[in-house]
């Protein structure tokens, strides 16, 4: 997890391959945690569903002030399995809601991989794959400004101004590497046929 | 979903592959519920972690006098795949807790796929595979009698006598196919490099 | 299936993932049919075999002056299999064939994904993917105008003028469309060991 | 290809992994010809909706006094993918359809894997896999005796004495052999993105 | 690894999926290190060709009175697959190969996953799988009596009665696992198209 | 194998997908041996680590004036797999060393794919992959001049400048092939559960 006093604007550059490795040398499946703005060009967006509703309402669809960010790369199906990414991003959505709605009473409404409160949108979510690697963004608001004017978006300290973002952001993290590795131990116990 | 009023003693049988075709002549992927009792011989358990910590405890190590039993067939992985059949398990597990949880106001903790109530275990939960399909049971207590006497075992009704089973049951069945339906969706909207 | 009175060019746009989300707005899994011109750059050619051996030809390798279009994106396999669709692409040329020939009486002769009449090409055929879906196209000459000169190609309309082309574009779909669903449902029903 | 005059029952058991192994020495993926009776236990049987659909009209369910027996073991796909068998296998329907139709005039139509002449059904055709290797059966009644008396059914020679059944045979398995042959070096000339 | 003055006999049952969590409560991937005789009932044996070309020579085709043997299970792949087991087992042999050249000075010649010294055969070698893990075994001879009358073989120690077995096997598995992890981390930080 | 007396530059171009086809016509899975210098700009490197780790030493990172290079090329995996690709490449660098080892008594140290000479490094290795295909490249050194300044280098000429480097490349690839062959027999031969 990156220091959160120093700030990194989320534009697309991290959901590439082999980020992690080459930003900050380190290797293999990684989960990166970093606070900052939010600002993806069309050119660089993976919901092609989103590019086709919204194209005509703003020339930057998917933007936001400063939100917590969540990059998780995976190597361990070769070849990379864009499917498993998916069930490991709604898991990690049901992660975020208990632990937001735990820690701090906010209720969370999830629809898909999206959290709600009170039918304001709180955060994006997308998955993608290359051959060897398929990798996962989950950014949460931690302010409604500077989200598109279309959205109706809400962040953590517009509902909280207390929340200690960084303890959030580590639990989340921490019970997200404790699913998965409970998926694996799971498979390694289990007669088949 | 089966009549609440016919019940099934789930042995172990329901868990083989093609059990809903053989059963009742349904093809193809599948969600089966009943309600039943379970008495599982050790011969037909899955969880190789279970017969060894406990072979020496009881006869019988998984059973119950009555439960709510889902039985899922899934083949769109061609050959089949446990490790996305133990990520849509844990899937189950979440939305079984925030139903229950939502419905009722009974306080779930989830560790890895088992729900507790004040530290009593309130659900068993399997994965296993053939070549071409992959099973999940996800059995939930109604009651806690006969379970194995060194299991601190609770019951839904244990908890609240009023709940309607076959309600929650089939919410719980339509919010997992909404969730593995979401999956697929995204799967078919994001680019990939 | 597209109005055949609209006609588009295909130039190998069509061929890239995600082009009937794009275009059109259908997610998932799709067989799109539509009428048009053909020229495709070499840059665009899928083939390897076709650019080494014809590249001296001409400029453009591929083209024809009217043809039935189907575009086929399937995501059933993650990740995206070619060999997969090559056998499709295979099935797919088979039901072409003997629907012609039933419908029609216009026999033809199958070489690979090839079909011949009097030795003369009446298709082109190619498959391709990327991570997360294949993709098929499959052009049928209408007329045998358009089509580079150093290649005998032959149109439908050219043997029989009266062709239905809707009607028998339609079937073809839904013949494919129907062996597809067979395959899966054959799947579903076969013990494994 | 066996001989002809030395004919072999099927029972099942040549559907086994590894049998052209065992019985003939053959390493790898192979496909072997052999001419005989059918007879196999429902034990044997590898189609569940056969099963179900027929279990209590005859103890044995498929049988067969005379047929040409296609039997194919496939490796190339680690682990064994039983789509890709069935794709196989409906391509082969389509072979058998083009090859008799062609050499004999013997109007074939198909549905699904089974071919049926005047509505009397011809063969029966099955796949199935093992971790390893996957399989076909394909049967091709000669005469329509020993069929089980719920099934109409028809044989080659039924409609023509005059055929060569080994010549018939071996170029249906020539055809498939091709066709599979094309499919591997279609994927080989296919630029992906 | 286990202690070699405890000896066990390898009968085939330690090739079994899940052997080593049933035996040693070990979960996931594994590599376990024993000494001891091995008796390998024909039922029990993996390699179709071995007993195919030497059913009729002896009861028991594969066995020895005292080999250090080597049980590998590993789960990486879901569903497992029997190809990459190979690629391990070939490049085990080329490590065990090493080791025993280097540490011993004994000259051993490598076919496949055999290894020779002075044209005696001195390991055997397999690996299987079912569809969540695959396993490998490799055994070398210690000593040459118990083979089998018709195999020409060789032990360690009929070679150099010095040999430090422990700490040879422990280096053997320290190299193997060391190649593993290598491969894991090559994968890890290439850039794919 | 080209002669090698025609030299070529290694630059990238030789690990993209469909090379041997685009440039000798060969298609399918092949292994292309040529003798020439070796220059690729960092944009057409594969191996992020030496990337990150060298990015400020030099402009060329991989660079040499003369070597063997061995370009493989497999489709037998749909899709690719790296992982595979990489199990090839360590067996490719065990089978190198040998080779070298025995026909000119020259000692290694191999570490992951490195040789090392007297602790100078003697190549170079990388795997990488497509949809369809992975590819390898292997240079061996046949000097160390142009090898950048910080790589502390050394040729197969620098220590024996009497070596047959085409008969020594013709026998690396054949054992190679050989290799793998062999694992594909062994899969064939196996028993699965």
């Amino acid at each position: 997890m990156n220091d959160f006093s120093k700030k990194e604007c989320y534009d697309g550059s991290q959901i590439k391959p082999l980020w992690a490795l080459n930003k900050f040398g380190v290797s293999g499946s990684s989960l990166v945690i970093f606070r900052g703005s939010m600002k993806i060009p069309q050119d660089e967006m993976i919901d092609m569903q989103d590019i086709i509703r919204e194209k005509d309402l703003a020339e930057i669809l998917i933007s936001g002030d400063d939100c917590i960010h969540f990059i998780i790369e995976m190597f361990d199906d070769q070849p990379a399995n864009l499917k498993v990414a998916y069930h490991r991003l709604h898991l990690l959505a049901f992660i975020v809601q208990k632990v937001v709605e735990e820690e701090y009473e906010i209720e969370l409404v999830k629809k898909g991989t999206d959290l709600y409160h009170k039918e304001k949108k709180m955060n994006v979510a997308i998955a993608t794959s290359s051959n060897s690697s398929s990798k996962i963004h989950f950014g949460i608001n931690i302010v409604s400004t500077g989200v598109p004017a279309y959205v109706k978006a809400i962040g953590l300290q517009d509902i909280n101004g207390k929340i200690d973002l960084e303890k959030l952001a580590e639990r989340i993290g921490q019970e997200f590497i404790k699913e998965i590795n409970a998926i694996d131990n799971d498979v390694m116990k289990s007669r088949t046929t």
